[in-house]
């Protein structure tokens, strides 16, 4: 094993970080690395926001619902799908692009752009030894999040990263088994097995919490997912991401 | 620098490859990194179809517009957003979970997890010493990619990945000034600043292109943007995303 595989492997999502900020020299490396992902078309649609005031991570972290590592950690960045940029590259050669920058399709370059690079930055960071966490939390209020960070028409705030020196380590959690999430050459057309996978994995994941509560803890995976997605959340994004000139036509 | 950063920065697309296919072994550890990610709230909402099939490689080379690497590689991965399995475990659970799955939030939560999982992919294959190459070419005709992968409601195509041994090593294209893409606090407010910054963009790229053609390619990267936005592409994707019960509400 490779030390890439290797740090790629050892992921695990890290919640309590030590009292120590990164340097300018650690940003400036992490963020270099978020932009050596690939981009679709080389459009680099996004923007990477850092924060180190405190008083705005403490607002990000209530938003986040009340996450303490938001505000407790060693620099925040949030990644925002930006096709503001390209709007302006509009203006600047003066052509009309808006009806590309509503496109349902742009919308996905613009996600797809920011989260290769989310994820370089995110391996960077853990290579270096920091441990990290991504905050979907943030999308609890989008337009204050935008609000705060001063986000112009056409960027919107996808998620945040907290980096930091670990504190406290934490497990990993068993992912779907390997062929359930990987199929060849087509979709899984058997639904009996698809469910059978699906079934295992639940024993896989009642075993996982029950040795970690002393028994305490019962769920499944499916269980887990259905009592979490009964309740819609963040219904409000539709018309956020619309309002901000996205994924409109 | 440590060797996950010296793999990251080392990033190029390769679109040419050796005739010589990854062992399934080598597969698997890359679906297994690809894995590893993290994933919004345990969700892990994508699937990834392999493709070895010469005959199905060359249909999606015709369908990504006769890109012959997406043909001619070591392996073949598509990456799909994937909200059937949640629908799935509804459907075990006894319960209704519709309303979250068509919305726009979910949409983003699929599409995030496929790619931060997409680039845990690349990079593992990177650092075995293989090529890759994302096509998002294989969006100019959604419905076709998805009936030659069978794809449910609910799971749609976002990219491919192609894999393989480099037979021919590209360059790297500079990328956006760090202080463009990265902001401190909020994003820029200062539009003459921002602009600046895109025009010292531009005389990199010019020069760039200059040094590689030597002086015929004349081109900035406002004036390709803008070239290539001003012709909307894929405008079906709205209709089709929603077709397959995603972004709805």
């Amino acid at each position: 094993m490779n030390p890439v595989i290797e740090t790629i492997l050892n992921h695990r999502s890290i919640r309590h970080f030590e009292d120590k900020q990164l340097t300018d020299e650690q940003i400036h490396t992490i963020v270099k690395c978020a932009q050596a992902a690939s981009t679709s078309s080389y459009m680099q649609a996004y923007s990477i926001i850092g924060i180190k005031d405190i008083e705005k991570k403490k607002k990000l972290a209530e938003i986040a619902g009340n996450q303490a590592y938001v505000e407790h950690n060693g620099h925040l960045f949030i990644f925002c799908a930006d096709l503001h940029r390209h709007e302006v590259a509009g203006e600047m050669e003066q052509v009309d692009v808006s009806t590309s920058l509503e496109s349902t399709e742009k919308f996905m370059v613009a996600l797809i752009d920011a989260t290769l690079a989310a994820q370089n930055a995110a391996l960077a960071a853990e290579s270096m030894g920091l441990g990290i966490c991504y905050i979907g939390g943030i999308r609890n209020n989008s337009e204050q999040v935008s609000e705060l960070l001063k986000l112009p028409n056409r960027v919107i705030p996808l998620f945040a990263l907290t980096v930091g020196y670990p504190a406290k380590m934490s497990g990993q959690k068993p992912r779907l088994p390997l062929t359930h999430i990987y199929h060849e050459e087509v979709y899984e057309q058997d639904q009996g097995h698809y469910k059978q996978l699906l079934n295992e994995y639940n024993e896989t994941i009642s075993q996982y919490y029950k040795e970690r509560t002393k028994g305490e803890r019962e769920d499944t995976w499916t269980g887990q997912m259905v009592n979490m997605l009964k309740v819609p959340k963040r219904m409000y994004m539709k018309e956020f991401v619309q309002k901000k000139g996205l994924d409109i036509k």
